[in-house]
């Protein structure tokens, strides 16, 4: 099997798995109960607290766990919209995030607040200039992803963070769900305030994210109730699913350490072969992130190929995972104005540091014969 | 290890965990995908919402997957709130109901909502009349738990549905955390809307939990994102977790068909016992949950009796995990109006279906020397 679908979902690690069994195991007690057990689940929660802080270069109270990264993402939103919308009602994002973020800014349109929408270019990349023009007296926000999750592109988030820093009552939301472990990113150093990541997409378990929020900024809380994760988020801690997400971006982050020119020489490869195919047209960017290669195949239906290449146990997406049970058409290619013959014919192929050069080979292999055999029916 | 705390949190089954484990190892796809094995973890979706909603006598539509009860229940009374404020922003709910449905009200305060909260008598009963008394033309949502986490007292939710049913446009929702596998429910019957549940309260996992929605009841969603769960909630689905609640689900059924007198009368055998001990008086009323014995013995602090029990490996609680960091004084059981002298020393012991006769003698054995080791200090 093939598994070349990570920016949907990743296959959680077997130390991640383990570390889950451990705790809900031997450390099932609620860290809020005042007896011992109870003790014993708190402490490995500052534990694992304090490890995704130091991974993060952030203090131990700047970590949030969620149930994922919509959760990160809606909070941040809406949680800065919510709290702070005596100062502003003026939102600024882009045109192609992800839904979770897109679709919390047209809720919070719903409720009578303003936003601006930011295009992009050809590849996908926003213009710092055209946020610091979007900025007004009443912007509480900006929001923009590190890395798109459909063709890769990296954002300027550095730049993007110089600015709104020189608006005192502007916060600036990053949502690195996809840039976690292949992209750099310095929260502090870069002005960001909140930060979003998910477990899932880097070999950890689904329904377990963070979100991070820099001290002294205030959220209106999704989940009021118990005291929990600074009062930001109630619940009782999914302590083994915090572990686990503990351990994942610490496995994560080494990886990016050791082997991210590993990954960088495998996109390229892929990229290379892929340019040997009549037709075929990469979308992503030179300079993208390297573990995503989004391509058009014009004249294509996506899922014929997808279904072909299934056939040899070869799993790649049309754009992304929580988009496509909708029309064809891929909203982030034609937010980047792709005509339709490349926006209704991409194909989305997302890497992880598992991937092996004989994976590729075969991959392109069986896209070719697949081609073929569709063009011949 | 004698484990007495199970409304703060239980032990996960074996059961459940190995359906966890196989589902993250071989079903890790995104359900949303298009490929196959999107497409086998959708299947796995489906079963999973079905099997849990034929245990609750409801459509698997009528199913939507969260984090937990406190997402569940800050989605079902922020989402009514949200969704139907232009028909009014009166809401009800009681005194005594637990964190994330009192500060979801709050919070709702915060955004020009009234909240009208009926008090309970000193057993923790609401009175029906009383909730009747409260609706108003600009009413929509009434929110009562069905057990009590502190105390166990079993509301009157037949009955309150009975009424909020008359009023075509009123909302019922009921917090069922506590009561699941405990007390009967019946969603349809009872003319009830919403029902919260949570899985780490009946040997599921944390982070897991649903929220139940009849059919035409419209919310405004609280993660907005991917057309996940009815689009009432978005996010990568948590599919082991959601497999795992399934199984906890059916599990707690059983057991409840199997083996509900023998929960009571262990519950029966342990107020008996307890009664023979000096100056104790048991809060927890006559007809309460069947897990739940809420004591307290005025004069002693309840957090050294816990250290002391602690000491045999014996575990209880004060009150609630959830507010236990805080205060001594438990808002329950002043909200049933008991004098600050029981209020501030009271203990909650709570069972399970695996506590045995033999955990319960050794129980009131060490409690009876707690008492005395204490008083002689
Ligand atoms: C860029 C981006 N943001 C947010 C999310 C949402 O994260 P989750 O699936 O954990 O809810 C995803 C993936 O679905 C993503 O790719
Ligand atoms: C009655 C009641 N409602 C809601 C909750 C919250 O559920 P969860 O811990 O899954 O967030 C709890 C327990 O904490 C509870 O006892």
């Amino acid at each position: 099997m093939i598994y070349l679908d990570n920016s949907a979902t990743t296959k959680p690690l077997p130390e991640v798995l383990e570390s889950f069994m451990k705790s809900a195991e031997s450390f099932y007690a609620n860290p809020s109960s005042v007896h011992q057990l109870g003790s014993d689940a708190e402490r490995l929660l500052t534990k694992s607290r304090t490890l995704v802080a130091d991974l993060m270069e952030l203090e131990a109270s700047e970590v949030l766990f969620t149930s994922g990264g919509t959760e990160a993402n809606n909070l941040a939103i809406k949680g800065i919209a919510l709290k702070h919308q005596n100062r502003g009602k003026h939102l600024i994002t882009t045109t192609i995030e992800h839904p979770s973020v897109l679709e919390a800014f047209h809720s919070l349109e719903s409720l009578g607040f303003e936003v601006t929408y930011v295009n992009v270019d050809e590849a996908g990349h926003v213009d710092p200039d055209e946020i610091d023009k979007a900025i007004r007296k009443d912007t509480i926000l900006v929001s923009v992803m590190s890395v798109n999750n459909e063709i890769g592109t990296v954002q300027p988030i550095e730049e993007i963070g110089r600015l709104t820093n020189k608006y005192p009552k502007l916060f600036f939301h990053v949502d690195h769900v996809q840039g976690l472990g292949k992209v750099p990113i310095h929260i502090k150093d870069w002005s960001i305030d909140l930060v979003s990541i998910s477990g899932h997409k880097i070999h950890g378990l689904k329904g377990t994210g963070a979100l991070f929020v820099r001290k002294n900024v205030s959220l209106f809380p999704l989940l009021h109730g118990g005291r929990q994760e600074q009062e930001k988020r109630a619940g009782t801690e999914n302590l083994p699913g915090i572990v686990a997400l503990a351990k994942a971006i610490r496995l994560i982050k080494q990886k990016e350490k050791d082997h991210l020119q590993e990954l960088k020489a495998l996109q390229g490869d892929l990229k290379q072969q892929l340019r040997q195919i009549d037709g075929l047209v990469i979308n992503s960017p030179e300079n993208g992130a390297p573990h995503i290669v989004n391509i058009s195949l014009p004249g294509f239906k996506p899922e014929v190929l997808i279904h072909k290449l299934a056939e040899n146990e070869i799993y790649i997406s049309t754009k992304s995972a929580c988009s496509s049970k909708q029309s064809d058409v891929s909203a982030v290619l034609e937010a980047c104005k792709l005509e339709a013959e490349r926006s209704t014919s991409s194909l989305r192929i997302s890497l992880s540091y598992q991937n092996t050069k004989a994976e590729i080979d075969q991959f392109v292999q069986a896209l070719k014969s697949a081609v073929v055999h569709v063009t011949h029916q």
